[in-house]
């Protein structure tokens, strides 16, 4: 496959890099900071960005956060930002379940495995749900439950439809409720699958550790709203109006953010080297995706101003 | 393939069956009992095939409760039997890691995700293990687990085994402890792999959707040592010093029990129809396995009593 051109150090070709897109899609977590570390020049290569007239949007796999649970995020760590920038795994779930799968009555309701993230962005478009981070879910087994889910009697027959997230209170209750909603004929969706979640500098158990139980159980793949799953590509489309060939995706992964863009059929796609794939690994045989650029940190884009 | 020999109300057949073995292995649910409720002749069965000197041997994978555990579950149902004729998953487990593995100091600790049987098994074996129902492990994560368990100092360095098995009470903190001891080298065994557990007649998560996350943060596959890993067979073999020829083992289920015999290379299987598998399964072109004999019903051999 052909190797990205890298622009660290080349003005003229970054130049050219920024005027070819009128759209930047950012991965956060490994782009713009790493834990509770901002970058050094994110927030003036951002600046430079829109003072182009460029549209810059955060598209995030973490579906623990709602989307102005993220604004929170970006005001802490001083980058300047606007609610309708940010585009989260939980959002898009919310928007793909109220605008393309339509839930209709009696079974409208959603089975939440999940943070409050979902939930404040299931309720922002209008979309019933039970589970999530309802106290009654978080809690032991009792012979009443292994009764009534066995036969349905404690099951809510208004779901339609399971949404698995990632869930720092997951538990073997929430899993056999899903599990059942699933055996009885409820859509099977996910925020994402990602395998783990990065945390002070290592990795955790991530959404798709949670999801993967369950198709195990049920033979059932669900339907996933994150990177690199084209479903959140068509939603981010379907509210900027973005035109593909003028944007270009930024990320630090190969298997989601690259790969996310290129089979998005985007214009572009940057790779920045301050997160989890390095050269090598575009430069493999079997590599998950090979992006259009890179560059060794994001502020290296800065060069253009001078 | 072969099609099994259909035994039922073919008395002479049954006799020259239960000639053909000395050793009779039998999975228990769906076979013996379902649920809470034994099958009519069973205990008489098992008489028959005692009083013509057969050793039973009862193989059970469900690893929450221990040999002594199990026992008294066939007290319960008026069974007659011998903590020494019980064989489950986390017994095998135990010995495996005792017998095979020998995990020496300084990683000679289990990390246990999973129910008290096999605690109990796991002491009988002299090994050391933590987690487990040890309350400190049933609870949500905080600020400190983050961080200890990310950079290692709340993990102990004396694991050197993670043992997966099914576990009412799994949480984010114990899988999360899971994961880095699997990260940092730990081996990986699960005392079975099944993706349900059968439980009132329905099914909820079983423990292979419990090893199944792990597998697939970590991309590692854990040995599992219930039916039909081979792991097992070999640690019934060395405890019995049974014959394989003169063996049979009895079950429901194809894909487990059958399988299991079959890959055993023992000198039959039986399949009843009280469980699981039907006659159209092994019928069918990708069949798990195809059983040498089939009976309606376990009763159906009394048969040879008349």
């Amino acid at each position: 496959m052909a190797q990205p051109a890298y622009l660290t150090g080349d003005a003229p070709a970054i130049n050219a890099f920024i005027d070819r897109f009128d759209v930047f899609l950012f991965d956060c977590d490994g782009v713009l900071w790493s834990g509770d570390h901002v970058f050094e020049g994110v927030v003036q290569t951002l600046e430079l960005l829109r003072s182009r007239g460029k549209k810059t949007i955060f598209v995030t796999n973490n579906s623990t956060k709602s989307r102005q649970e993220y604004l929170k995020k970006f005001a802490d760590m001083g980058i300047p930002s606007d609610v309708e920038e940010i585009f989260g795994s939980a959002y898009s779930s919310a928007i793909y379940i109220s605008r393309i799968l339509k839930l209709a009555p009696p079974k409208n309701k959603v089975f939440v495995v999940g943070e409050v993230g979902i939930e404040k962005e299931l309720r922002s478009e209008g979309v019933s749900f039970i589970g999530g981070t309802d106290p009654s879910f978080r809690r032991e087994m009792t012979p009443e439950d292994w009764k009534g889910i066995a036969d349905g009697s404690l099951l809510d027959p208004g779901v339609g439809c399971v949404l698995t997230g990632l869930d720092f209170h997951i538990n073997y209750l929430k899993l056999s409720h899903a599990h059942q909603y699933l055996r009885r004929g409820a859509k099977f969706l996910a925020t994402n699958v990602d395998s783990t979640f990065p945390m002070n500098h290592n990795f955790f158990p991530g959404a798709g550790s949670i999801s993967i139980s369950l198709t195990n159980m049920t033979g059932q793949k669900p339907v996933a709203l994150g990177k690199p799953s084209q479903a959140m590509m068509d939603a981010i489309e379907g509210k900027f109006q973005l035109d593909r060939a003028r944007t270009c995706m930024v990320g630090d992964r190969l298997d989601t953010d690259i790969q996310f863009g290129v089979q998005g059929k985007l214009g572009g796609t940057l790779a920045v080297l301050t997160g989890v794939s390095k050269a090598a690994d575009w430069e493999a045989k079997d590599a998950a995706a090979v992006p259009a650029y890179y560059v060794d940190k994001l502020s290296d884009l800065l060069a253009a101003a001078k």
